[in-house]
């Protein structure tokens, strides 16, 4: 079985705003995706971030978005790839700069909302965060979306020298292709914890997920997103961290 | 005779909006001091910027400011010292960011605007930015205004071993503290370029100006600010550039 | 006895960042103070307050900050008399386009945090927001904090023609002088109920408060600033509206 | 024939940054577009721009754009019709709330940038602007642009009761379907005067431009998109105000 790091967003609170239970989270995952000022998060939010991910020994990866902090980087901007090249290495820069400072360093990048989307099916953004990432550092992992074709970014990733690290949803439906049920779809969303779990496992495994067309989907996924964003989302993430570990006692 | 480097502010445009003869200005300066974003600037106009001063040899320096972009930084808001440290430190990491992706590092680290001027007159806003800079990076100068005393910068930064970078202005007239005199007074800036050209070399050579309350001042200085807004302003910036090669082959 | 009008801030989410308990607090308050988008508050966070207001009947006042989201307006910021005029005059405009879609007028004005502040330290500053209120609407009052001599405000207001609007809290202890006790000092800030409500009574009868020197302060308040942030200081505003009410009936 | 307004973009400015010959264009403008604050512009400027058209009998418009400062309003935006709506209505508003103060009106309604062509291919967003713009003044007139074929915008504004404005421009060049031609694409942007003053005497007769795939367009529009950003853009407003002068004179 291959030991799949859990990842979540955080410091994506702003200013005066808190959002996430990032105290919460923390102590259960690898990864943590932190904000980096273009969607959430003040220089004061990101060095607590990364001084509560060191406290707990998480990697820290930079999480960076369109400038949209009321849209919190969710909504598509018409950028140039030149623009997002810049942007993302500005945030990565930024974030850098702050671990340094905690004696850490960025371990990965993974952009955020729109730009994520968008990098997933425009090839031409995907190059330009791309392009960011090997200027910063051609050694950092890009985290992308496990579908069932990731052929376009391996190949990009290739070309660039790029590692990609494919992440994968417990929570989440998908579609024939292996990507998600749009939100707005019936069943999109997984909440009881056992079909969460269940689809954690199976994915830890190797195991084929049933798509909502009936097909099977097996993800190549390396990291598994949580959220933390309630109760219930910590209580599921705990689940998962302890079946994992009770996966990786029995194999 | 000492060399005095001079530096000047650049990477002042933002979006559509330029500002500064940066094409102009960089062959004629040492030491770029670059916005990083918060008071002007924008990831495209920082890569831009660093470009430009990779082409001309000149060292790279960040140039944090308040969080004001319409007010461009001058206005003093009333930050506490931890805002300060974090707001510096994420600047610097910016700009840093993208020297890396051109091969360049930052050189040093010059607030800007009414940072610049909070910190020469508050030792807590000193201390904040002194920790920013020894988290990034201890070796990194930092650049204050050389006045008649500058025995509370040199203390502080004895304390944190961060060594001090004195800047003096050709185009300013003093007072007797060996601060500028306000803009608002007459007399206070020097238009013309004699003036200026001579009272850069008394500077360089170590001899005394004379403060408007008619007092001697000698300012022992490493840097002097100089400005490219405007052709005349370029026009300075040559003279005093061909009067230091002068001085550099006669002494 | 006077009836003493309830503020309270509202509007203050900000994008996905939800601040406040608007709904709960709406129908139990007279005035609502609408964060106009500088300091908190979007389009469409004043969209969605406004509605809440008129459905409960209450007036929606304006509640202008210096341009500072991450600050929250909290911090002061040195803009001249002329930049608060405009920055004042821009949001109370905003405020009242969404008021108009919903057939409301802007009721008054109330500065938010350090430009409030500032207005009470400040003539000049007190000076730019009532021209710019008297620029727009020459009959909304402007609301003051009420201190042991208020002749400052009052003298400029009679020379601009604007009404003034005292208010008093009653979770806050009081100096000498009629201000605010400092938050970082011990005893600044009530949480009894009882003691809460106690001096909230006491302001509408007129009758003095304890300051913390020993001495009495009667202060002539027409409006009392409530919060609601969290379930106790809901509790608070709804035993401070049944007092009133009692009050009101007993009287 | 009919009497064509020349409109232009104003106060475009931002804080320090400069933009736009605002002072040479005024006086030859029947109708200033004026940003609101998202795009462009801040508090001080469009105080400054309204005085400036108030001085000259310019009628003010509001030019309200995605929230898009560093990208200028020219990149897309995946808003929702909802929040298009808001951010509308929220600009006319504090352009209202400023032109209140020098006792005057907004006078019509132009979407800046990517907001204006996303309302034109989009009935979606266009529904979105006509809600705002009835919600704060149904009276107001919307300004967008002529093309071959009107009948979408012109349905849409009859449902809404809303008065439209077409504009045209004098130194664009138009495709088949009546829409200006990409600025990538060779001869879109005509730079000879007496081309540009032609076109604009041709589209105020009433004559057909040629498009460019040879056919014949005629644009039934009310105004005239003009430019001031350099001296060259000035000369040719100056010429077409001329040329318009004599025809009014002849006719």
């Amino acid at each position: 079985m291959k030991t799949l790091l859990l990842n979540a967003d955080m410091g994506e609170s702003f200013g005066p705003w808190v959002m996430g239970l990032d105290h919460e989270v923390m102590p259960y995952v690898d990864l943590a995706n932190v904000a980096c000022g273009f969607h959430a998060s003040d220089p004061d939010v990101i060095r607590m971030t990364v001084r509560l991910a060191k406290r707990h020994g998480v990697t820290v990866g930079a999480h960076p978005a369109y400038p949209d902090m009321v849209g919190f980087g969710r909504r598509s901007m018409a950028c140039s790839a030149e623009e997002v090249e810049n942007l993302v290495l500005y945030q990565i820069g930024a974030l850098a700069g702050v671990c340094r400072a905690e004696g850490l360093e960025v371990g990965y990048v993974k952009p955020h909302g729109a730009l994520y989307n968008d990098m997933m099916r425009d090839t031409e953004i995907l190059d330009a965060v791309m392009r960011a990432l090997v200027a910063f550092d051609a050694r950092l992992p890009l985290m992308v979306m496990a579908t069932r074709d990731p052929s376009a970014q391996r190949e990009l990733a290739a070309r660039h020298g790029v590692t990609l690290w494919f992440e994968a949803f417990a929570d989440r439906a998908y579609d024939g292709e292996g990507r998600l049920v749009s939100r707005r779809e019936w069943g999109a969303v997984h909440h009881d914890p056992e079909v969460i779990v269940g689809q954690a496992q199976r994915i830890a495994l190797g195991d084929a997920l049933i798509a909502n067309d009936g097909s099977e989907l097996v993800l190549a996924a390396d990291t598994l997103c949580v959220h933390g964003d309630n109760p219930e989302s910590i209580a599921a993430i705990k689940a998962i961290r302890a079946a994992f570990n009770e996966l990786a006692r029995t194999s």
